[in-house]
């Protein structure tokens, strides 16, 4: 289905706490989705330790071959926050205070609370471009096309608003979801040549189980409206056919 | 941190479903946390589309960096799931019917019941060793240091028990975690200082938002108890000298 992605991206879970199993991470689906709904296509996901020489080594690897690179975590003021040392090395640009940030900060805090440890946050890869943080003050950035963004879903939720204009996408990714009442192997083969026949549209099949009852939800993904109602309407061909009941999921 | 890493793996996590941000993966902290009690430390985790040639690239890439690869998702009876194709084109090997996964779901269905759909999940590389499944019948696979589990969490959650004689890990990382009412920029300057003198411990700072408090949890991590325990007396004490409640997470 490649032939479709116009504009791509890839996300940069980087975290300790992610790979120990201790945190679950969330952000990738709020990323992921709010990408979609811009015409981004996330190709890739890759989730690194807290260790500076794997971050820019993967960051050279994602951000040539994606439009855009979305890295969540490690912007906060303690001493495994090493996200912002990372890119600034990426790039092989100086790792300094930002003075906007530092304005920002200054005037967020009381007097006398922007403390050591608040101003570490304001330490960026020179002329690093800011994302406003509207919940808790200290901003994210984007150097290129990387954009660095915290770890905690809420403030990175809250700061997704602000990245409106600086992506640019293509055709918004449209999707149709088709829940029965059966299992996914009553419907393999019937599946298999609806997706042969309409090789433009990203056909999903996935099993669940929702009240005590299992079924299957499937997925229609295409740039293009006309395209997922003719693969829907030769999927409910066969699903009447078979005498399969249609669910709300 | 990494000279401790005695044994590791990655975990690759296979499915449009994810990366459309559709579905919200927990696998990753399901098998993390499983690995880590067995001494095996997930060093990276990436996440790709139903696309052979990704797969192939990827397994290729992973498997050779790590010890163990965990594979999820893929492993069912419709078009979209290609993860044993994918595994046998990695290492060459023929795809072909395993006769000990098709004796299995043969007796596992009705009479009658066994049709094509469910047959192709007994499509494997060949010589694959089962993984068996004791929720659904459909067994998953190991070829070489690459095992594949299936994508739905309760499915693959009851088949980690089998696999415990196969993955031979190192001392198990222990972890201990300290919570504390206070935010991170209180404490970073003093963390910094203990993490400068227990390069053996891994030390981790979250913040976290409970029953409408702040508070951050600090999480140490190591094989060895003893260097634990030291780091902790030397957390509190910072944690005395400043009054910071120490509180139950």
């Amino acid at each position: 289905m490649t032939k479709n992605i116009k504009v791509n991206a890839a996300i940069l879970i980087i975290g300790n706490e992610i790979l120990s199993g201790r945190t679950q991470d969330t952000n990738t689906s709020t990323i992921a989705t709010w990408l979609n709904s811009i015409g981004v296509k996330v190709s890739e996901v890759r989730v690194v330790p807290d260790d500076e020489e794997i971050i820019v080594e993967t960051l050279n690897i994602l951000r040539k071959k994606n439009n855009y690179v979305f890295t969540t975590g490690g912007i906060g003021p303690t001493h495994d926050d090493i996200t912002a040392q990372s890119v600034a090395k990426t790039f092989g640009l100086k790792y300094e205070i930002h003075k906007e940030a530092f304005k920002i900060l200054e005037a967020y805090y009381q007097p006398g609370e922007f403390n050591e440890g608040r101003q570490k946050m304001t330490w960026m890869p020179e002329n690093a471009k800011l994302i406003l943080n509207p919940t808790s003050g200290a901003p994210g950035f984007n150097v290129e096309n990387i954009f660095c963004l915290p770890g905690v879903p809420s403030i990175l939720k809250s700061m997704l608003g602000g990245l409106k204009n600086k992506i640019v996408g293509g055709k918004p990714i449209l999707s149709h979801t088709i829940s029965l009442r059966t299992v996914e192997s009553e419907i393999a083969n019937s599946l298999s040549q609806v997706q042969d026949k309409n090789k433009d549209v990203e056909i999903g099949s996935y099993p669940f189980f929702h009240s005590g009852k299992l079924g299957v939800s499937i997925v229609l993904r295409s740039e293009n409206q006309t395209k997922i109602d003719t693969c829907n309407s030769q999927i409910l061909e066969f699903v009447n056919a078979k005498k399969i009941e249609v669910v709300d999921r």
